[in-house]
């Protein structure tokens, strides 16, 4: 399994459009083959920033995924909001464990 | 290096003080040895239900932290405020891959 991390600040300008975006590529991207889980959310600490929470069957199905034209044009949406800093790191993980 | 997701939802009328205790839970527990990173961010599609992102160096280092009488205060602190549904997982995760 496949957890990827993503974050990104937007201008204070675009907030709002910004968090319209983001619902927007979450809820497109859930309909998605080996989509477990896309849930984004704003940084309490740090309004305006956001983090992208995303979990995939496979390196596979995440790949797939980027290379959907819809992918491509929602990172153009993203640098027209003026977002300069969209980073996305991606991880193998095993099995989950049950802390609470 | 071990990844958890933790999950909660704040009753309405305590929104606000479970995102003022959350911030300090997550100002605290990044001062402890192993943790890489601890974010406390708020879903976008649902106000007032909450994710908690951690980073550590090692299942022990987790364990550790959890084991402090401060986790045990915030986590009756958490009740108090009448959230019921607190989760969290973890997941040994491999080197990070770069995406974007």
């Amino acid at each position: 399994m496949i957890i990827s991390h993503g974050t990104l600040s937007a201008p204070t300008e675009h907030t709002g459009q910004v968090r319209v975006l983001l619902t927007q590529i979450a809820q497109a991207t859930r309909q998605e083959r080996g989509c477990q889980l896309y849930v984004v959310s704003e940084i309490l600490e740090r309004p305006g920033h956001f983090l992208i929470t995303e979990h995939w069957d496979s390196m596979q199905d995440m790949h797939t995924h980027l290379a959907l034209p819809g992918v491509g044009e929602a990172v153009a949406a993203v640098h027209a909001l003026g977002i300069t800093d969209l980073s996305i790191i991606a991880f193998e993980a095993g099995a989950p464990t049950k802390i609470m």
